[in-house]
C-alpha cells in the first residue's frame, strides 16, 4: 500500500495502514469487522472509486496482503510510534503517518474524519489498545518489574520460628547436610529401606531417638525436643521421618503410656538405641478408624499365666504395620482381652515377632506390602498370629489389667472412658504428623516460590519475560498457602505447648485440637504439594525436583493417625459436648435459642453499616478477622447442635441423625479450628518485636484471615453477615495482599531455612 | 446401687441408675453435670438424709463405680429395654427400673418427680438420646440399611456410552485383556520401558496406531476411532496411552498436519507401523508455554539448499521429549527459521535422531530425564543439537516454505495467524488427553466406589457395621464427581464430533472447547484420583490398588498438551474475541451496558420470587439450572470486558491490564466452559430413550448443575441471582440426590465396563 501510486497522489490513504495491519495481523479478518469497514469508506467523500476499490481490496479476506506489504506497514507504524512520546490511538498513528508523507494540505482532511475513524477503533475494542502496546517494541510494564525485595531481616525471623529450640534446630539441620544423608533413589525397594534404617541409626547414635524417654531410661527427657526433631527431619526424606516415628514415637510411646515401670525399665533403652526395632500393631485389615471393632485376641490363660495372641481371620491380621516387614523384632500389638470368655475390650500386649537376627518367630506370620504410593522406605507389613503364648508380664498393664487372681481390674471403670483414656495418650502422633506434613509445605514452597520467583515466561511484546511469580494467578496459587503454612506453625507450636503443659482435666480439649489441626495441616500439606507440584509445571513432575516424592509421601497423612473426615466429627462431638457443659444449667432450647440471638443480634459488626463496610483499615483489622471466625465457629455449632437434635426429636435414630449431619459436624470441626488458628497468629503478630517482621507476619496473618472468608463468603452471605459490596472488597484485598507477599515470599521461604543439602531440587538452585 | 440394702429400702433410688450410668459411661462426669444432679436430689422430700448421702456418693467424681457396679446397671437396664417396644427415655426407664422393683405404691412419688427428673435429661441433652440407642443392641438404622439398587439396565447404558464406537472398544478391550498386557512394576525403568514399546508394537500390528492416517498410507481413515482407542486404553495402563500417542498422534500427526504429500509418503506409513519411531520436540528447557520464544534454529543455506538445526544455548534444549531417550529415530523438530539473517518465526522440521540401530546420529545430543512422578514407562529425554545439517525438504512445509530462489513463501501471510494456524492443527491432543484423564477418573471411581460398598467401618451401637459409602461425608465426596465423569464423557464426545466435523472458520471456537474442556477435565481427574485415594484409607495408598498409579500418572494432564491455568485464559479471550464481533457494529459502552442490563433485568429467574424459590421441581429443573449457568458465563464475561477497558482506558499498559484480570479471565473460561457441558449433559438426558436410564442421567445431571451451582453460591449471592433460603434448599437438594445415586453407584460404574483385569485393584474384586 505504501509504494502504490495511488497513496504517493492521496497521502491520506495512509491513514488506514494501522487500522489494516491491525486487523491482519492478530486474526481472521472477520466479516462484521469487513462491513464496519466497508461501510465507512463507501462514507467517504474525499475517496474517489478507484482509490476506494483500491482499499477494499486491502481488506478482502480472500486476498490478505504479502508478506512483504505486511512488514511494510509494520515498519511505517513503528518508526511513528518511536518518534512519540505520547500514548497513541491506531487514528493518532494514521494521522501521522499520512502528515509525514503528503504536504501541509491534507491535515484539515485528516481532522474531519478523525471522529469517525475513532468510532470505528473502539468498534475494535481491546484489539487496538494491544496493538499500540505491541508496536511499542522493549516497553516495561509495572507486571515485569516486580521482583523480590528485602524488607526484613530473615534471621530475625527465622528466630521467631525457631524460639527456644533454636539449638537442635541447628544440630539436626547440621546431621542432615552431612553426606552420609544424600538422597537414595526411590525406586529400590531394598536399598531405600536398609539406607534409613541406617540413618535411624545414627540419630539414635545422636540421643535423638530417646529424646523423650525419661533419663533413667537413657533418654532426654524433652517432649518438646522430640517434636522439634521430627519436624527438623520432615526437611529431609520423610520416609525416615516415618520410619523414626515408628520405632521412637509409636513403638517406644506406647511401652511408655501404656506400659508401667516394669516395662520401662526392661524396654525403653533398647528401643531408644535402636537395639531393639519395633512395631505398632494397632490397624487391622476390617478395622482402621473404628479400632473398638479389631477382632485380634489376646486370651488369658490363668493356669499358666499366659496370653494366646490370635488372629481369628484373615481380616483380623494386622495391617500396614511400619517396620513389620523387615526390621520389627517385637511389637505393640491391640487385642481384645479375653478372661473365662468375657470380653473386657482393647488391651495393648508386647509381642516377640523376630530373633534378633532377624528371624520370624513360630506363629507368626508376616507379608510385605510391597509398592506405596510413597514412604517407600518405610517396611510396612501384614502380620498374622497363629496361637502366639506370651507371658503375662507382657501385658502394657497401665489402663488395664489382670490380677494376681486372675481377674480384670482397671482404674477406670467405665469401658468407654479406659478405651478413649488409653487412645488419648497417643495424641503425641498426631502433633508430630500435622508438623511433618508442614515441614513438607515449606519445602514445597521454598522449591516453588524460587522456581516461580526465577522461570520466565511471556511478557509484553517486545520486553523482556516476566518471572511467573508476577503473574496474579500465580500469586493466588502459592501465596495463600504460605500464609497457611504460617498460620500453622504458630499454631503447631500452640498445640504443643498445651500437649507439653497439659494437665489431665484439658485432655479432651487438647485432643480436640490436636485431631483439627491434623487434619487441617495434613490436608493443607496436600493441597499445597499439588499446588506447588502444577505451578512448577513439568519440572514439577521430575522427581529430581522433589516435589513429587513430598507430595507421594505425604498423601497418607490425611489418612494414618486417623482419618480426616473421622478426625473433624470427633472435633465436632468434642465441642458438642462442650457446648452442652458450658449451658448445663440451662434448658437446652433456651441455650440454643439464646445462642443463636446472640450471635444473631448482639454483636456490633452485624449492623447495617458493618455488613457493608469496605474501608481498608475495616478489612485488615484483626478484630473484623477474629469476629467473624468466632461467629462462624459459634454459629455453626449451633445449628448443629439444632439440627441433630430436631432429628432425634422427630424419632430419628442417633446413628441416623448423626450421619445426616456429617457434612455438618465437619464443617463444625473446621469452623473451630480455623478460629483457634487465627487467634494464635494474631497474637504473634502482636508479640512480635522486631518491626519489619511485624509487618510481614501482619500481611500473611491478614491474608490468612481473608482468604478464609473468602472461601466462606457463600456462608457469610447467606448469613446475611456480610453484603456482596463487601465480598467483593476482600476479593480485592486478598489480590492486593497476594501482590505485596510476593515481594516478600523469596525471603519468608529463605527464613524456613531448610539446607540446601535437603531442597537438593536443581529448580530451586540459586541463581 | 442395685444391690444395696438403702434401695431395697426404698426402691425408688432406681429411678436414677440410667441417669448415673449415662453420665459415667460415656465421659468424665463434669462439674457441671455434678452440680446439676446435687441440686436435683437436694430439692427432693421423699428421700431421707442417708439415701442421699448415698445417691451423692454415687455421682462423686473421685469415687468411679467399680466396673462390676456399672455392669449390673448395664444389665438391668438392658432387660428393661428389651422388654419394650416403645421409644424409651432414661427417665421412663428409671421408673420402669423403680416399678419392677417395689411394690404398687411407689408409682404415685414417681409420677410426681417425673417431671423435674425430665428436666434433668433434657439439659444433659443428646448424651441421653444416644445412651437409649446405646441399650438396644443390634439394631438396625436407615443408614445401616443402604444399599446397592438395580433401578436400570447396565448395557443399555454401557450402549449409550459407547455409541457407534461400540465395535472398536470391544476390540481394544479384547486386546487389553490379552495376558501379555498384564501390569508390569513401575519400580523398574528399563523393563517398563521396553514392556510399553512392546504394548505400542501389538497395538500397531492391529492397525490401531495409525487409524488416523489416510488409507493411501496405510491407515484406517477413521480420526473418532483414533480418539476413542486412546480413552480405551487409557483403562489400562498410562504411559502406554501416552507414549502411543507421542508416536502416532503427536509424532505422526506433526508430519500429517504440518508436512505435505511428499512427507506423508515418505514417513506416515512407518510411523502407523511403528517401524518409525518418533518425537515431537516443541518444548525447550526454557519455553514451555511460551512457544513463540523459543530459540532452537533452522537456519537455511541456498548454497547447498539444507538447513543448519542448532540449540543456541542450554536452555534451548528441547525438554521432556517423549519417546528421545531411548527409542526416538527422527522429531518434528520447532525451531525458528532463519533466512539471510531475518527470523521467519516457528517452523516444523523432521531431524533424524538415531539410525535404525537406535545409534544416536553426531551432532545430537540427547539426556534422560530419569524417574519422574509417573509416566515412568515414557523415555522422556533433553535433546541438544550441535549444527545438524538436514535436506530443505524436511521442512514441513504446509505452512511455510522457501521457494527455489531462496525465499520464505507462505500462504498465511501474517506471522500470528501463521503461527495459531499451525498450532491449531494440533489440537487433537487437546481432545486426546481429556478424553484419557476423564477414563482414569472412571477407573478410579469404579475402584473407590465398589470398595466403598463393601468396606465396612462403625455402625449403629451393637449392630453391623455399615458400608462406608452410606456414610453422608463419603457420598459427598465420589457421588459429585461420578456425575462430573459422566457429564465430562458426553461433552468431550460433543467436542470430538465438533471437530471430527470442523469447517475453518469454527477453528477458533473449537479451539476454544478443546483449551476448556481440556483443562476442566484433567483438573478434575487431578481432584478426583486425590478424593479416591482417601476415599479408599490406606487401601487407596497401596500399589496394587492402582489409584496412586492412576494420579501419579495423570497429575501432569493438566500440564501437557498446554498448562490448564494459561489454557483458560486463551479460553477467555477467544471469549472477548466472540464477544466483540457479535456485537461489532455497536459503540463497545454501548453493547457493555446493554449486555449488562439484559442479563441483570431481562431474564425471569431474576424475580423476587424466583431468587426465594425453593421447590423441589424448580430446582431439578434443568431450564433453571442452565439459566444460572448462562447468567453467570454472561455476566463474568461482560464484567470481564470492562473491567479491561477501563484499566486500559485508564492508561494501564494492556499487559499489566491482562495480568490485573487474569485470575477473572480464568473464571470466565470456566463458566463458559461449564454451561457448555450442562448443555450437551441436558441433551443427552432428553434424547435417551430408555427410562432407567434416562431417570439416572437425569439424576446425574441436576447433581452437576446443582454442585456446580453451590460452588458458585457466593457468586450467586453477591449478584443478588438467589437468595440464602434456596442456596441452603441446594444444598439439602445435593445431599438428597447423593443419598439416591449412592444406590446407584455400583452399576453406574459398572456401565463404564472397565475390562476386570484392567481395573486389577484387589479392593476392587468382586466379593
Amino acid at each position: 500500500m505504501l509504494g502504490s501510486s495511488l497513496v504517493k497522489n492521496n497521502p491520506t490513504l495512509l491513514v488506514f495502514v494501522p487500522l489494516f495491519y491491525t486487523v491482519w495481523s492478530d486474526s481472521i479478518l472477520t466479516p462484521s469487522e469487513v462491513s464496519t469497514l466497508e461501510g465507512f469508506l463507501n462514507a467517504q467523500d474525499w475517496i474517489n472509486e478507484q482509490e476506494k476499490k483500491f482499499l477494499l481490496s486491502k481488506i478482502d479476506p480472500g486476498h490478505p496482503p504479502t508478506i512483504e506489504e505486511l512488514s511494510s506497514w509494520k515498519t511505517a507504524i513503528t518508526q511513528i510510534i518511536n518518534g512519540s512520546k505520547n500514548r497513541e490511538t491506531l487514528v493518532n498513528l494514521g494521522i501521522k503517518l499520512a502528515s509525514l508523507q503528503g504536504d501541509g494540505t491534507i491535515s484539515n482532511t485528516l481532522e474531519k474524519i478523525r471522529p469517525s475513524l475513532a468510532k470505528i477503533e473502539t468498534t475494535l475494542g481491546l484489539i487496538s489498545h494491544e496493538a499500540i502496546f505491541n508496536f511499542q517494541g522493549g516497553h516495561n510494564t509495572i507486571t515485569s518489574e516486580q521482583g523480590t525485595q528485602h524488607n526484613f531481616d530473615v534471621n530475625e525471623l527465622t528466630k521467631i520460628l525457631d524460639g527456644d529450640q533454636a539449638d537442635i534446630i541447628r544440630k539436626v539441620k547440621t546431621l542432615l547436610s552431612d553426606p552420609e544423608f544424600a538422597y537414595v533413589d526411590a525406586g529400590n525397594l531394598d536399598l531405600y529401606r536398609k539406607q534409613v534404617l541406617q540413618w535411624c541409626k545414627f540419630l539414635a547414635a545422636q540421643g535423638y531417638g530417646a529424646m523423650a524417654y525419661p533419663k533413667a531410661f537413657g533418654g532426654g527427657d524433652d517432649m518438646r525436643a522430640y517434636f522439634t526433631i521430627m519436624e527438623t527431619l520432615s526437611y529431609h526424606d520423610l520416609s525416615l521421618v516415618v520410619k523414626f516415628g515408628v520405632q521412637f514415637g509409636l513403638w517406644g510411646m506406647s511401652v511408655y503410656f501404656l506400659g508401667t515401670e516394669k516395662h520401662h525399665t526392661k524396654y525403653l533403652k533398647d528401643i531408644g538405641s535402636l537395639e531393639l526395632p519395633g512395631c505398632f500393631a494397632m490397624t487391622e485389615t476390617n478395622h482402621g478408624s473404628n479400632v473398638k471393632g479389631i477382632e485380634t485376641t489376646a486370651t488369658y490363660n490363668h493356669a499358666n499365666k499366659t496370653f494366646n495372641i490370635h488372629t481369628p481371620n484373615e481380616f483380623a491380621q494386622k495391617e500396614f504395620i511400619g517396620n513389620a516387614a523387615c526390621h520389627g523384632q517385637m511389637a505393640t500389638v491391640f487385642a481384645k482381652l479375653i478372661i473365662d470368655d468375657t470380653d473386657y475390650g482393647v488391651s495393648a500386649f508386647v509381642v516377640p515377632l523376630r530373633d534378633k537376627k532377624g528371624k520370624i518367630l513360630s506363629g507368626v506370620k508376616i507379608k510385605d506390602c510391597g509398592r506405596k504410593m510413597g514412604l517407600n522406605g518405610v517396611d510396612n507389613g501384614v502380620i498374622a498370629f497363629d496361637h502366639v503364648i506370651i507371658p503375662k508380664e507382657n501385658m502394657l498393664d497401665r489402663f488395664a489389667s489382670v490380677n494376681e487372681a486372675g481377674k480384670f481390674e482397671s482404674p477406670i471403670s467405665s469401658d468407654n472412658r479406659r478405651f478413649f483414656t488409653m487412645l488419648g495418650t497417643l495424641v503425641g502422633g498426631r502433633i508430630g504428623i500435622p508438623r511433618s506434613g508442614n515441614a513438607a509445605s515449606k519445602t514445597g514452597l521454598t522449591i516453588a516460590i524460587r522456581y516461580g520467583d526465577q522461570r520466565r515466561q511471556f511478557g509484553p511484546e517486545g520486553g523482556s519475560e516476566v518471572p511467573i511469580l508476577n503473574y496474579r494467578t500465580h500469586q493466588r496459587r502459592l501465596m495463600p498457602l504460605l500464609a497457611n503454612t504460617y498460620a500453622l506453625h504458630f499454631a503447631l507450636q500452640y498445640l504443643t505447648n498445651r500437649f507439653i503443659n497439659r494437665k489431665e482435666e484439658e485432655m479432651q480439649e487438647i485432643e480436640a485440637l490436636a485431631a483439627g489441626l491434623k487434619s487441617f495441616a495434613t490436608w493443607n500439606t496436600t493441597a499445597t504439594l499439588q499446588e506447588c507440584r502444577e505451578a512448577c509445571g513439568g519440572k514439577g513432575f521430575l522427581s529430581e525436583n522433589r516435589i513429587e516424592i513430598l507430595k507421594n509421601d505425604t498423601d497418607i497423612y490425611t489418612t494414618f493417625e486417623g482419618d480426616n473426615t473421622v478426625l473433624m466429627q470427633l472435633v465436632a462431638k468434642s465441642r458438642l459436648t462442650e457446648f452442652r457443659q458450658e449451658f448445663a444449667n440451662m434448658n437446652v432450647f433456651t441455650i440454643l435459642n439464646y445462642v443463636a440471638d446472640k450471635a444473631k443480634t448482639g454483636i456490633t459488626e452485624m449492623n447495617p453499616i458493618t455488613v457493608r463496610n469496605t474501608d481498608e483499615n475495616h478489612l485488615l483489622d484483626p478484630e473484623f478477622h477474629l469476629n467473624a471466625f468466632k461467629y462462624r465457629e459459634r454459629a455453626i455449632l449451633t445449628s448443629a447442635a439444632k439440627r441433630l437434635k430436631r432429628h432425634i426429636d422427630s424419632g430419628m435414630d442417633s446413628f441416623d441423625a448423626f450421619n445426616v449431619c456429617q457434612h455438618h459436624l465437619v464443617k463444625t470441626g473446621f469452623a473451630f479450628i480455623e478460629r483457634v488458628i487465627l487467634e494464635k497468629f494474631i497474637e504473634q503478630v502482636e508479640q512480635t518485636q522486631n518491626e519489619g517482621c511485624k509487618a510481614v507476619l501482619k500481611r500473611l496473618c491478614n491474608l490468612f484471615a481473608l482468604w478464609q472468608i473468602n472461601k466462606n463468603k457463600g456462608w457469610y452471605l447467606e448469613q446475611g453477615y456480610m453484603e456482596g459490596v463487601k465480598t467483593k472488597a476482600i476479593r480485592k484485598m486478598i489480590n492486593q495482599l497476594c501482590w505485596e507477599i510476593r515481594q516478600d515470599a523469596v525471603p519468608l521461604t529463605d527464613a524456613f531455612n531448610i539446607p540446601e543439602s535437603c531442597l537438593a531440587a536443581p529448580i530451586a538452585r540459586r541463581s
